[in-house]
């Protein structure tokens, strides 16, 4: 069925948001078409805002200062404690579970030499030289556990001084987890990672 | 986490959408951090046009022009067969299955009497006109299996002439179903709906 061009266009811009195929795009086209004029003006305008965001000179995540919140606030950054992550998606994920109380840095992806990610499309030179000028004692590096996750974050650790004490995040099962459905490789690294009760 | 304002507006309104939870806007929001000015600016004005959508002055389907491409349609227009559908994604459920040859009306909704839906909230009057008005031999209901699609079925028979030759699109096992997964009610209505092979 020929459809109006301006609902196909809204469509196959919304199939370019993650996990949003052809199907749910055009079911959120067609639930649009029953606003208002002012909701979609509104809808249309918070899209467009996006492109004004402003990040944190420190750290990457969003903030309309120079410097986020959580960098400006000296508790936490008198814990000399940084949170690597890939995206700033995952820096929220952790600040929700609340127990992190230093500081991030969005490093913007992993390295991934096959899409042309090498250590300068990354900001990793910039991690370097925050965690020496600000003298962080401990590194934490939160990426995920993927083999780009991994190479990404043994290039961080060769980089950084021998003295730093850097970490990676556990890997196991996620809890509320069975491991009857569990993955080969997450049974394996649960029981690398098994410890003394 | 404080986030920016433009993106909790932005999530906010992504959660208006049929099916969008919290977690999922947010994910759309932070994907949509990464595009260009331009595709976001392209994306905005994409849904602003939404609002500028016409709708066929015949079957309510969206139209840039008067009349739909299915009502100017001289061929469609002769069978004298109208399918009634709740929505106009339903009519392109339809349109999809390319076994309905006939013209569309779109009911837009069914009685609700509960959410003050009644018949003159719905255009059944402008299709009992259309009806008459074209001399329609055959009217196919494609409402939703429901209390009230099953009403808003019941009572648009009524309304019609006794003549009428009215039909309700058929219920039972979906095709590629498993009877053992079914409910109840759809296992009721296919073996009501049973026919001789």
């Amino acid at each position: 069925m020929k459809l109006s061009s301006k609902i196909s266009n809204a469509t196959e811009l919304f199939t370019k948001l993650q996990g949003v195929g052809e199907r749910s795009a055009l079911r959120h086209v067609l639930s649009l078409t029953k606003w208002s004029r002012e909701d979609l003006e509104e809808f249309g305008m918070a899209i467009q805002a996006l492109s004004e965001l402003e990040h944190c000179i420190e750290c990457g995540i969003f903030s309309e200062q120079k410097k986020c919140h959580i960098c400006l606030s000296q508790q936490r950054v008198e814990k000399k404690e940084i949170c690597v992550v890939e995206e700033i998606s995952d820096c929220l994920a952790i600040e929700n579970s609340g127990r992190f109380s230093g500081v991030y840095f969005i490093l913007g992806g992993v390295l991934n030499p096959l899409a042309g990610i090498g250590p300068s499309e990354l900001k990793i030179e910039k991690l370097i030289q925050r965690i020496s000028q600000e003298e962080m004692k401990n590194v934490i590096l939160a990426l995920n556990p993927s083999v780009e996750g991994d190479a990404t974050a043994s290039y961080i650790k060769e980089e950084l001084p021998k003295e730093t004490f850097v970490e990676r995040i556990g890997f196991g099962i996620p809890m509320g987890g069975s491991l009857e459905y569990l993955d080969a490789m997450t049974i394996t690294k649960a029981l690398e990672n098994k410890r003394e009760m």
